[in-house]
């Protein structure tokens, strides 16, 4: 899909809203609408171009040959004050309602914002319009799966040249691993890792979210890798458990329950599940086994431009699951003080007639999930 | 300074506001004032803390352990919704104005505070006091200078043994080039790089924020490097600009500008001299050879907990700096289609006693800043 066309999808969102024009000031947003990367700049797109009413991007001096390049299709504006200068340009242009967004923009802006209309004695409203970019944003194109695929290869592949040259071994520490892993995804095509690496060995993998310190990988530990590679904008999200040598009986038995929890998960990813379903689906395998409390984070969540995004995936999850977008799957179990285990897969959802048809979601992150005893 | 006495500057500064309580949710200021370095959460600090109005920091249940450790000297809430819990906590605690960071709040999340408020009928008021936290950090503490040399120390030690061992030669990648320094700053005791590594040859050199590509270093070629290295979540920041082989005229020419007026911006970092005098300084010297419309960009800013943070140096730049902040002076003259120069160090401002006695600033980024030509 080209930018224009993704526009064009903004164009009927506002127009059904009621709004004449959307301030977009969120930078992943604007990318996503303009191909626009600099650090400063917000777009200003009319639901009605015709008359004049072309697309705006403002941005300021650094980025006037960058987004002459990287947004040919439409006006370029060089102005510091991005927001201000699209607003006064609405206002220009007779805009009543604009909408704005309100989940981006901070009380300080929002006061600019509305000075500059005072200040012009314009009739324009500003109206909050959160997340009308985001939610089409969920449904990924067929350039952005592309993408995502070859960011989620990058990882896979990584992953995998790391296990076969032994990198995985007692002795190492976290901070080694997680080096040699982000290196090895940039020589496998990631353009920069997705988000910092985390290796947790022993006890550390029973911590969520662990940053990889000096402690030292030993025999009979988990080792919990959640990583990700970057490519073209486009994120990978992947976590794989391993055991270092043999597995003892509890680790065996967490690591059938996340396994299973996480299939059931992958299962019930279906369009138009309600999304608390689809987390209840792997929770209740693991509230069933008695380890419910063991698992204090939600199931999963949207990727794309941003690591975290649209849909969150959790017990508290409102809406449902739309066909086209790509999520994860990522169940785990935390015994603090002992270990945990997450298993997590990024995966497209299927469309409706490939679901009705017997597919299921397709798989981006290949690393096999069967526990590999590494000795 | 601990977070304790960073959190009574809080108090001092709020209470001549005439403010009875701050509610914190920028989570660099949040860092900064209790240690605390998750992703979700705010900390309501009081004027007073007399009568049991102790500080409170909010997360949620991920970081239950995190912060417990990392911030021992507060009272932990467990909650998702941290803002709304905070001003929760203050309306229980009578507070009539509540400081908030304006310019971090969006407007989403001042309508969930004011809902809050309204719900429990407070009689609370939320007052906008943007950059009050931003303000003190401007001012770095020993233990801060500290830290920012380490990370001065390990962009320095990468740089050093990058050249030494011939990594920057024609043949090679602007993208091997930035790996390579990359690694060695984490070998030099780098926790992580400070923000995306720029390297730009030939003509690239003349793009200010230029992404490492596939071009390839060639004899003649300027070689902007700009980069930094993360230590303890303290930024450095650094740029030297090298010549692959012998400099041609207009090269030298526009080396020596900008090392002139890069050392004439260090000599004005004079405690109480305007920033946009201190920017002047070195500007005035590149605009009367004629090259003012190639320098683009504002002449520093500060740095510490952010890459970029409070003072600003440009042109327009409102204020005076200050005595122990930290900042960088790095001028630039960029030629498109041909080349450009930037030199840039991060340098700690005098105090007042030490200027007098004819001290200049301190200099945190020592790699040389001759002309370096490779060969």
């Amino acid at each position: 899909m080209t930018h224009s066309q993704r526009r064009d999808n903004v164009k009927a969102q506002i127009a059904a809203a009621g709004l004449e024009a959307m301030l977009v000031t969120d930078l992943i947003n604007v990318r996503y609408l303009s191909g626009f990367t600099g650090s400063n700049g917000a777009l200003l797109v009319f639901a009605d171009d015709s008359d004049g009413r072309s697309p705006v991007l403002a941005t300021d001096g650094r980025y006037r040959t960058q987004a002459a390049e990287q947004a040919p299709d439409v006006e370029i504006a060089i102005d510091r004050a991005v927001g201000r200068h699209l607003v006064g340009r609405a206002a220009d242009a007779g805009v009543g309602k604009l909408g704005f967004e309100s989940n981006v923009v901070t009380v300080d802006g929002f006061d600019a914002l509305t000075a500059e209309l005072r200040e012009r004695q314009a009739a324009t409203e500003l109206v909050r319009a959160a997340g009308t970019v985001e939610a089409l944003r969920e449904i990924k194109d067929e350039g952005e799966v592309a993408l995502l695929r070859l960011a989620c290869e990058a990882a896979d592949a990584a992953l995998t040249d790391l296990v076969r040259r032994g990198g995985l071994r007692p002795g190492r520490t976290e901070r080694e691993v997680s080096r040699e892993l982000e290196a090895l995804m940039l020589d496998h095509g990631a353009d920069a890792i997705s988000f910092e690496t985390i290796v947790a060995a022993g006890a550390n993998s029973a911590i969520p979210h662990h940053r990889p310190t000096d402690a030292v990988l030993a025999a009979g530990d988990f080792v919990k890798i959640d990583f990700g590679a970057l490519v073209a904008g486009y994120h990978s999200d992947m976590t794989r458990t391993f055991v270092l040598g043999k597995a003892a009986d509890w680790q065996m038995e967490i690591y059938r329950l996340v396994a299973e929890a996480q299939r059931a998960g992958r299962e019930a990813l279906v369009p138009g599940a309600a999304l608390r379903d689809v987390d209840g689906a792997a929770r209740k395998l693991i509230a069933d086994a008695g380890y419910g409390e063991q698992f204090g984070h939600g199931l999963g969540h949207g990727v794309g431009l941003q690591i975290h995004e649209a849909p969150g995936i959790g017990a508290n999850s409102a809406g449902t699951l739309r066909a086209g977008s790509v999520v994860t799957v990522e169940p785990g179990v935390y015994l603090p003080g002992r270990g945990g285990v997450r298993i997590e897969d990024t995966l497209v959802v299927p469309t409706e007639t490939s679901a009705t048809a017997g597919h299921g979601p397709q798989l981006l992150t290949q690393f096999p999930k069967e526990l590999t005893i590494l000795t």
